[in-house]
């Protein structure tokens, strides 16, 4: 990952915040992962994401859309939805998701 | 910080998704992140907060509230005020703040 933030955006646009506990399991895991964020990127109407995971700890990741067909025809993906199987067997210990409609936002960036 | 995800609010709730690249400055950093950690639960309509943040990388933190009054309530105090500015000199090279209104969540966990 990158340390590149998400701003910028003109509301209204959806955050989906996907939080998680993993497991041990980290088969294809990481392929996975990538091969996710190739296909999101394909997702009309969709913004940018960031994650984040604290070492032994819980991940956070926050995808930005730009309304709730884009968040739909990303869960509609029938390889995503593969993969979303795929957690809840064998990669997840828990998560949650937070889906939520944004009508402000600010930032800081250093002069 | 412990591994706890929030899960379960009945919406509508709000998330407030803060995202953060720091800084090299860690003075009074960790102790201040202990102390809005203390004084946000004193907020009446704080639900809860996750954070994670990749070593090297960015950092995200999720608050909960219950209303946008209890956001209000969050951003208008005076300690929290002060590490607001205190992160903008010190720590933080960059941040983006989206609140969002959550109308729906879900979640899962290993049976």
């Amino acid at each position: 990952m990158s340390d590149h933030l998400v701003s910028g955006l003109e509301p209204p646009y959806y955050t989906v915040v996907f939080t998680s506990v993993r497991t041990e399991d980290d088969h294809a895991y990481a392929r996975t992962a990538r091969r996710m964020e190739e296909l999101v990127r394909e997702v009309p109407g969709f913004l940018g994401y960031e994650s984040a995971r604290t070492p032994g700890g819980i991940g956070i990741t926050v995808g930005y859309f730009r309304d709730e067909e884009a968040i739909a025809a990303w869960r509609a993906s029938a390889e995503h939805q593969d993969a979303m199987r795929r957690g809840r067997a064998d990669w997840y210990e828990r998560y949650s998701v937070h889906v939520g409609r944004v009508e402000r936002s600010h930032g800081f960036e250093r002069g």
